[in-house]
């Protein structure tokens, strides 16, 4: 497998850790984000992935794109161990929360629009770090109340393994932490 | 089942379409996102769904929330017809598209973030529409470059019926046409 993807990429992040918990093999090949005015936008690297965005799966002569995509695929095809549970309720339960984190959170702190939050409006760092912290916070104190529900003191989100719900979490309390998220009050 | 949600949120329509593909019987239950300062940031609400976001599923006495946990639910459970190819590779595929849709489009045209855009940085509803041509338009050119790529001719996105892909695709077009997308160049 050749994986395309950036360091400080939530989304490539996310993919390391699974192939790392299911033991598998990678190629990681860095696409530097702001070198060469954004290695991701080059016509070789769009004509494998059209949006220009990392990461990219390459396996078996397929391109796989979009990390959610990925790494369903991944714990579809290497089932051990699941990342996702087998109860149909249980699953959408961490599906749920993954997608607080993918679709509510991570799109906001994307570096294409923290660059025309930048340009467009005018925001210096401390203003881009407003808007981080505004968009993350928010998320994660879903995230909080999520877990605060069913968590029991569990080691990892949704039990004592780590799953897919852990695969999305540790690269979002990443970020957060560099754009400096007050997390004071997530316990969980 | 009973489906609280909004008339006008693409998250909801995506449900919404889905449940009438499949045949299903379903309650839905108005949460008016401007009413009462926003139906869906009350107490009673959000007991239900922290995040205090549409939609919701109640079915069996359980809460599902995040709409594409809820399609793939509804896709696990209820598989006549399929919405998702059984492939996996042809899955992801599918699955990348709805998320270029889900995970970069859907979140930077939400309601709380065009308010923020609208309040924090002083934008008038110009500015808004700028905003949301601006992430609608990217968004909808890699989709036109994903079907492009696959699509020969077919009515639908991946194929002879409607599928996942179109679930998300048509509530999608009729936002990028409320905000005024120029989607000429998009054929497909």
């Amino acid at each position: 497998m050749k994986f395309p993807g950036y360091f400080r990429s939530s989304s490539s992040y996310r993919c390391r850790i699974a192939f790392n918990l299911k033991g598998l093999d990678y190629d990681f090949v860095s696409v530097h984000l702001l070198k060469d005015g954004g290695q991701q936008k080059s016509d070789s690297y769009r004509a494998m992935n059209p949006q220009g965005l990392v990461p990219t799966l390459e396996v078996d002569d397929q391109v796989l794109t979009q990390s959610p995509a990925i790494l369903e695929w991944l714990d579809e095809t290497h089932p051990e161990p699941r990342l996702l549970p087998e109860d149909a309720f249980e699953k959408a339960k961490v599906r749920a929360f993954t997608q607080v984190i993918a679709c509510e959170i991570h799109p906001l702190q994307n570096l294409r629009v923290l660059k025309f939050v930048r340009e467009s409006y005018g925001q210096d760092q401390d203003g881009v770090n407003a808007w981080c912290q505004k968009w993350i916070g928010d998320g994660l104190a879903a995230c909080e109340a999520l877990l605060a529900r069913q968590n029991n003191g569990a080691d990892f989100c949704f039990g004592d393994i780590p799953g897919m719900a852990d695969v999305y979490l540790m690269p979002q309390v990443f970020s957060a932490t560099r754009f400096g998220v007050d997390m004071s009050a997530m316990p969980n």
